[in-house]
Parts: structure tokens; C-alpha cells; sequence
């Protein structure tokens, strides 16, 4: 079972700005990824979580910026899973740079809501999977 | 009953890229600004054709650069209904910047779908609310 | 002197995700949008920090999401200057909905760079600009 | 030497609308993603272009949207270069969702720009690699 996700992607030229480097907003982004990519290691997408009818809405999110990142460089996120409660769920992200270097570090936390956006407690089955992460 | 609309807004950081001026990526999303606006001008916004269950999926676009825009300008989107189909509308824009200089000019087709994302015939209400534009 | 910005905004259908609410990673630019109209209220945009050299990188966002904004609504985002020093600047946000609910509240720290990308300290200048507010 | 580049990416849910489906200004920013990895493949990536002070501004845009894409699909840009004039390049684009079927066609102008944005002649080096594809 992995313990951590890697997710590599290449800095495109739409997420840079008019300093150069890639604008702030878009590491949230490159997170998603980086979740999205931990949950389908861990045997289940998010796709298929939201077929059975749970959302994972992001409750709040933390970022510490290091370093810049520019265009066409190869960055990767590392993903894990934090912390697992009934009502909420905490991941932890890494960005590195091509040389290695710490970009910015983060964490996000999410409620389990409904199709109709109401928060439900995780299920056991999502929560034992997330656990075993 | 207004024959064009016009949108102003302010260039967004978030929005310019390493060149230092606007991505060309974004001009679309302006141009759905414009779009928004028109309609909601014309008697019925979006958001009301979606709750009566009628999308407006974008079938094709086309758009010409002519000059860049650049952070905290004022931009102003000019949009119109060019054509009302039953199975097509067609809309035309023009982007100006603070000076009155055409920024962009282009334009999008649309074919009306339900819910599910079926293609139907746009209905009659809403082709005459278009074509009093 | 304004000791609050506020600036309102109309959703764009290109903010939403296929949760048909307001995507995540969206806040940031509206906070960004803020702090660039807070700047341009005090008596200097944040283009002409740039034109003198002085660049704000954000250096950390923290955003904690209360309740979700969807297309065509209007949202004001109420920026203020949190904390001036030397070394690091700190805004704080309140993101409200049409009926003045909360929908997600916000900080960022910023370093003031050179057009290198160089951590310098704020001018004198900028900091008793900022500290008026 | 490559004729043809492909490039196959992940849908991201960021990238998604209210209607669940990829919104259409993402289409741009795949076909760059597509021409920056047809042009390193090449043997000059457009980093390098940059850094050899040449722009390549983008002119003009067409799209034809066929069927829609989804969160987590994996989908591929099949990119050529459709023409090379010594003031103007033309690339091509196709949008292959994970079932081989055709997500969108598209074309993209281009001019060559120097840093300071003014329109110049493309030079014959790289006229030579970009006939060369």
C-alpha cells in the first residue's frame, strides 16, 4: 500500500505570470492532482468515490512558498495522507523542483458531503482505505 | 432591447503569463463574460436557461490577436448574437483595450443540449428572445 | 485613507467545477483581485510597484472555505492590511455571498523582491503606504 | 524526425465546469501543451526559443469541439506543424479522448515576436527545424 503518491508534471505556459515563474494559484491545482493520484494508488478514484455519491469538499488549505518554478521544468508533488476522522480529512503535499528542491509545501482538509453538497460522515469502507495509506 | 453588450473588466494578474501580457487562453473566458452579460441584458440570464434545462454547449470557436493586453488594464468585451438557428447560434465579440485599440476580435457557435447533453433544438422562446437582439 | 477594500465580482461559468460550485484554487485570484484593488485604493497600484522594481511575492495563503459561490452570483471580496514589516507584509480577506453569507475567509504573507527575484526589504516608501491603511 | 507529436494528460477536476465536462478555454492550453512537446521533440524546446530572445505569439485560434471530455480521462493531443512562412507558422491539432474518439480539432497562427514584442521575420534556423517536422 503506498504510503506517499508521486505526481510529475511539466510546468505549462499558461500557469506562468507576468513575473515569470508560475503563479501562486496554481500549486492548489497541481495539489488536486497529487490527491487525485494517492486515491487511485490506493485502489479507489476519486471519480469512482463521487459515482457512489461522495464528494470530498476542500474545508481549508495551507501553502508555504520556498521557491519559484518556471516553464517546461519537470516538478513533482508528493501526496500523503495525514490524518483520517469521521468528519474530516487531512492530506500533506511536497512540490520539488527538477534539482530537488523544495518549491512550497501545503496541506489541504475536506469534508465528506452528499450529491446535494450536505456533510456526511466518511463512510468506514473510504475511511479504512484512507488509513491504510 | 440591446443589440450588443458590453463588459468591462480589469485585467487580472492570475491572468498574464511569462510574456507579461494576457494568455490567449483567456480571451474565451472573457468572451463567455460578454456572452453572460448579453443575456442576462436580453431578459433571461444563463443560469435561468440551465434551471428550464436548456445548455448552450460551445460547438466552435474562432479568434483572431491583434494586440496584447497587459495586468490592471480595463478591458471592455463588446459581444453580439451574429446568428439564431435552430440548431445553431452564433456569437460575435470584439475585445478593446483602455484606449479604444481592438485587442481581439472572434466568435463562438453553440448548439443547445438537455441535461444529459443531448443535442436539441433550441426552444422557441428562447430563439425569439435571441433574435430580438 | 480606506483601512478596507471591497471588491465585488460576478462568478464566471469557467470558475465552477463539475461539483457546480466555485472551484478551489478560484479564491486566491479573487483575493489577489482584492489586495489589488485595497493597493490601487491607498494612492499606488501594484502595476507601479512594479515599475519601480518592487515585486510582492506571496510567500504563504492560508483560506479556510465556509460555504460554496456559484455561477453569476455577485461576491465581494473585503481585503485589509493585516501587518506591515520589514520583511514581510500580511493581508487579511473575507469572502462574502450575494446574501452577505461568509464564504470563505483568507490571509496571505508576502516578501517584497527585487526584478531579480531577490528578497529585499520594503521601501520606506511602501511601508508607511501600507501602514495607513 | 517526428512529424507528428503526442502528448497524453490526465484530466484535472480543476479543469472541469458546472455541466461535469472539461470547459472549453482548457483546449487551448492542451494544444500549447501539445506544440511546446512537438517542438522539444524537435531538438529546440520553446524554453530555448525564449531564451534566444524569440516569441512565439500566438496570432489567431480556431477550434471545432466534438464530443466532451471528463475529470480523470485520460486524453491525447496529437500536434503538427501545418506551415511554415518566414512571418507566420501554422500548427495542427486533434483531441483524442481515452477511446480514441475525436474530443476536438484545431489550428493555431502564429508570429514571431522579438522580447519586446515586436512582430519579426522567423529566423532561418528555426525555419529549417520547424519544416523539418
Amino acid at each position: 500500500m503506498p504510503v506517499l503518491s508521486e505526481t510529475t508534471l511539466r510546468v505549462r505556459y499558461a500557469e506562468t505570470d507576468a513575473m515569470g515563474i508560475v503563479h501562486h494559484a496554481v500549486y492548489p491545482v497541481w495539489m488536486e492532482l497529487g490527491r487525485s493520484d494517492l486515491l487511485r494508488s490506493m485502489g479507489q478514484g476519486y471519480a469512482e468515490w463521487e459515482a457512489q455519491g461522495y464528494m470530498m469538499a476542500v474545508s481549508s488549505i495551507e501553502l508555504t512558498y520556498r521557491a519559484p518554478a518556471r516553464y517546461d521544468e519537470l516538478v513533482t508533488v508528493r501526496t500523503r495522507v495525514a490524518e483520517v476522522r469521521t468528519r474530516q480529512t487531512r492530506f500533506a503535499y511536497e512540490v520539488v523542483g527538477p534539482a530537488g528542491q523544495r518549491l512550497a509545501v501545503g496541506e489541504t482538509t475536506h469534508v465528506c458531503t452528499d450529491r446535494a453538497g450536505r456533510v456526511t460522515s466518511l463512510p468506514a469502507s473510504l475511511r479504512d482505505l484512507l488509513s491504510s495509506g
